[in-house]
């Protein structure tokens, strides 16, 4: 690329806006067409994506010899006939579900003659950033086109040869076989892009990065734009003195083992002194038979004589191991607990496992979290378990979308309001004409 | 204030979270005896808050005089026995609104004792930074508690005396006649504070800035808080070729004189080319009898011969005059219109004054604004006027909420999740157990 254009970034920006425009206003009908023309053309290229992505794996695999990627990566880089089959698969799901965008919400008559209407409307423009997954280039552009999107991408430069030909078939597909303008779904390049992108909050609605959390912390510093997603996901599950002991080992073992490697694995045990006697030697039996490493506080370790456990540090408690350790510390009640998830929290997803209902009913109210669980695996909080057929991510701010975030996550609404004539002037002062503020019913 | 002190506002912060902790669990019997208590407080006590005021008003005399402070801004900051009358009905009047907390929004049955509830819940601390509005505090204060939301309030340093004694009204009723706790209701003073309130990203969960334009731009640019608000309200009609010459003088006139100073005023006209000779020379006529001062571009002026207009400047299309000042620009089509509306706009209020419906549904769907109206004043596009009972502010952001904001924007929601020891790993693989996702009825 010449480094004589000025932005490149900018200029493809303008043409998603362009595009978002036209795309907002299309019917569910041909949204639907473009997520089967993009389906059917990935399976007609996918000789050529595997090509491109047997380059992309080239690429890495001395990095991966040398330690300069990790074994996990370079898994997720690494494309096959059967993960192309399920991101097919997964475009056409998308298809089925139901249009976010171009619903009417609130019907109010406010005045004679004048009607309000709340309608869900697209964002606009999406941006994300991500790592080495090729199944997410496939995945977020579907979102984005049913909701009436357009979306930039961004992927990492290990990447980079399979993004080119996934976008390629992709735009090729929208052009020829579509309503959806091409320019709904453009990718940028290199390092010095992200910046870039993270600077239009004239053009750009919303930024959603899936990565590390130092990948999420860095946007949500260096931009105006809102992101949608989470930093940590440090998840407490609290064992309250009247925890059914069948459930304790199941849920924490589950929680921890079954995907350490994702933000609703569970990092912090609390358990109530009353029961840590009775439950500590067979939990912490359980886990090690799954090599969970146990990192404990003092009165842990004081529960587990002659049993070798590594002493949390204070600092640790925020810690999101995101791997097969855990930590667990010794609390006095449900109040300790509260404060203790208040402190070292990232309000994303904190369970509790108990008999007593009030006890439950406190902790569900009290703890500041996008989910909060009784009696389950912290492993549920997920946008598919939940059923919302598909996830843009999970959100760990409290205002637009909260915990996990389905398509309805890639809408905003707008007033729309339709008169005769009405002016403000005729509603004020002595004799002013009256507001009703009807509800109507909807369709 | 001592200047010892660390930081007096952190220990006010810290004390604000934790009443919201208390106070995000009350029914909402307890918050509208709260605001009864206060509602009575501030009429027991208004000898000595129009005292306070008073005191402030002496200070602000002499500025006045000088040119110091604006005449309006003086007029706002003026309190009168009937104005404080209409502010403790403000208070009883939040109390009658429904309770936006605590409802069951969402109701799934995921699996076989697995029972998923999305419910509304407050969203914590809010910030309200405002300049000279008494009434400002009582309402915002009401909103807070009604929403479940501890608030902390930092208003000019000309309203001072008086917001110490409302707020101390306020908090010695919270205390010795409600369950709500005192601390749910709190100031800052000082210019310094207003940066360090900005900063505390982790406790204060919405900032809403209510002020000028400078004000809420500085706010955005200098918090990683969300910020309910908007910089600019640039708020256009458009009067198209179909017009009905008789909606357009009487909507015109409205959307600019019948407040000129509010966000939701009409600052530029744009006239479709083919009526603009037909409509011109009246509208002008009706404008200049309310003392609208017209600046036109150089087709305005040519349709005018002998009228002295004064020619817009390019740059001056973003300008929010809040004053008895219009631009009027003549276009050649509906998509010219959408042109300029769309890089000039602030995504406020923008209306179309047309009797074809086909433009009317292009123009509503198309402008990318909170507010999108057809054949009425842009004065409407307000809370109380859209029926929400009460407004916490326009908002121009897409996240969250979006144009005029009731009650409602202060609520975010959670997922809570009820099992009885389910685990992810008996719902994958081969013998897996089935997920129902059956939406259940709310009660």
């Amino acid at each position: 690329m010449s480094t004589v254009v000025a932005s490149p970034v900018l200029e493809i920006a303008q043409r998603a806006k362009a595009a978002s425009r036209q795309l907002s206003t299309l019917p569910t009908a041909a949204k639907n067409e473009a997520l089967e023309a993009i389906a059917s053309a990935l399976e007609t290229n996918a000789d050529s994506i595997l090509a491109a992505n047997a380059a992309d794996v080239r690429d890495a695999e001395p990095l991966v010899r040398t330690g300069g990627m990790s074994q996990s990566l370079f898994q997720r880089l690494l494309l096959s006939t059967e993960k192309l089959r399920v991101m097919v698969e997964g475009v056409r799901a998308v298809s089925q579900l139901p249009d976010p965008s171009g619903r009417t919400l609130e019907r109010t008559l406010l005045a004679d003659g004048l009607t309000l209407e709340k309608v869900s409307v697209p964002l606009g423009v999406l941006a994300v950033i991500f790592e080495a997954r090729p199944d997410a280039i496939t995945q977020i552009s579907a979102l984005a086109i049913k909701s009436g999107n357009a979306v930039i991408l961004k992927g990492g430069h290990e990447v980079e040869n399979t993004m080119r030909a996934i976008l390629d078939t992709m735009q090729t597909a929208l052009a020829r076989h579509s309503r959806v303008p091409a320019d709904s779904v453009t990718g940028v390049y290199g390092r010095e892009s992200v910046q870039a992108l993270l600077d239009m909050n004239h053009l750009i609605d919303l930024v959603i990065p899936r990565g590390s959390n130092a990948l999420v912390q860095h946007i949500q510093r260096n931009t105006l734009i809102p992101v949608l997603g989470h930093a940590d996901g440090v998840c407490h599950i609290f064992i309250d003195r009247a925890a059914d002991p069948e459930m304790v080992n199941r849920i924490v073992v589950d929680s921890k083992t079954q995907y350490p490697a994702v933000c609703n694995a569970v990092e912090t045990v609390l358990i109530h002194a009353e029961v840590a006697a009775a439950i500590l030697p067979s939990l912490v039996r359980a886990l090690e038979e799954k090599s969970v490493k146990i990192r404990g506080c003092e009165r842990t370790r004081s529960f587990l004589p002659g049993v070798a456990i590594d002493l949390v540090q204070d600092t640790e408690w925020h810690t999101e191991y995101s791997d097969l350790v855990l930590a667990i510390r010794i609390v006095n009640s449900l109040d300790d607990a509260l404060a203790h998830i208040d402190q070292y929290g990232s309000h994303h997803t904190d369970a509790i496992i108990t008999q007593d209902t009030s006890t439950a009913a406190r902790f569900l109210a009290e703890v500041d979290s996008a989910s909060v669980l009784h009696n389950c695996s912290t492993r549920f909080s997920d946008g598919f378990r939940y059923g919302f057929g598909a996830e843009v991510g999970i959100s760990t701010s409290k205002l637009h979308a909260r915990g996990p975030v389905g398509l309805d996550g890639l809408v905003t609404y707008k007033y729309r309001l339709a008169g005769s004539g009405q002016i403000v002037r005729d509603y004020t002062g002595a004799n002013a004409l009256p507001f009703h503020h009807q509800r109507l019913k909807l369709d």
